[in-house]
């Protein structure tokens, strides 16, 4: 998590653009945190003659799609902020050069998912947290399948007390 | 919604082509009504030794990926009359040119998209009319968020003496 | 079902490899057994200054992503079971030449889907035989939808006795 697949008109952006929209992305998900190399971004340049919005040839359009697998949004509240903040990171490369430009997220099956060979540890256990660290995929074993957190959550008298 | 990726073989289709099929498109779901603008395709030449069908290279091949956003369609009666009409649709592009084609339709989040950083209003709202005669997106309000039609369903009452 | 996109270094793979790949990506899915001419494979090649992991640049990256339409991987054991299977399956593209390496694989709804623009018939039916057989998408019928196997399930009776 994420892919961000970004259509752009031809010359849009030089590498050193692509660089800095790369790394802006990047620090956003890992203040989530989640490890960086988990942020994936390719750029494709798309012909004037091959990009069309409402029926007509468009050459100043910017086209990102993007997929989730590590996370899900969880509830209205948060989905909106996070489509807002997305907006914000982007309006450098698109809003304040002229481009009119649309975004969508997917969410797809973290479970069907791999890095180099490896599934990805569960959200905040101790495996993630170390590839947080080592800003690599590498093997894990049960024990660090583990939550960092509480591995106990209040009990059934407790919740009936509650 | 929707965007429409067309993978190609190279040279399958002139700029006057994929003008008219945009166009055709486009009057298709702005019959629904949606705002044209929303309608994005993007076309992409494949080459023959980069498309492979069943284990073969294949050039004469069309792939069309479809992402949904605006509107889940539903039940299977119209799910499999919009497939069917997909497919005349597309018919002089693909069947009445020799080619082989395969079409698939997703269905992405409508929550987790955005327009110029606008997410789009609900569906038959006041705000998304005036989208659709102003064919771009532009900020609105709570009032604007509310439905053309009835503001009130039956209420408890009149459905438990239904 | 499916659709393999593979994002890949410039020169990676000679035309020769890309129809390995194809042909052992195919073998696997013939083996479920689904119709070959199901498996699509499209590779695109992506310069290192366009692919970015982690905010930084990749000339050495293969990013796989993957549509199931025609099945739903049932049930954890399955689902990672087959991460592990495609894992296996592509290493001498990937790890065995020294890339760094992802996967993702979606699902998509299966009845949203065309070929030929013939709806795919049922899992396991007649006329899905028939397809693998002659291995290409033509006109069925009502009959053929019904499934090779058992017609009628245990009844009421029977399963309340059970």
């Amino acid at each position: 998590m994420p892919l961000w697949k970004v259509y752009h008109p031809v010359g849009a952006y030089s590498a050193q653009d692509k660089k800095e929209f790369a790394e802006k992305v990047t620090a956003m998900y890992s203040r989530v945190p989640i490890p960086k190399f988990y942020v994936v971004m390719i750029f494709e340049e798309v012909a004037a003659e091959s990009f069309y919005v409402g029926g007509a040839s468009h050459g100043k359009f910017v086209r990102l799609k993007i997929d989730h697998m590590a996370r899900t949004l969880p509830g209205p509240i948060i989905r909106e902020w996070w489509v807002k903040a997305v907006d914000q990171l982007i309006a450098p490369f698109v809003r304040d050069r002229g481009y009119d430009w649309e975004v969508t997220i997917d969410e797809v099956p973290a479970d069907l998912w791999s890095l180099q060979g490896e599934i990805p540890p569960p959200f905040e256990s101790h495996a993630e947290k170390r590839w947080v660290k080592e800003n690599k995929a590498s093997p894990y074993g049960l024990q660090e399948k583990l939550p960092v957190g509480d591995l106990f959550m209040p009990g059934v008298t407790e919740k009936s007390a509650g």
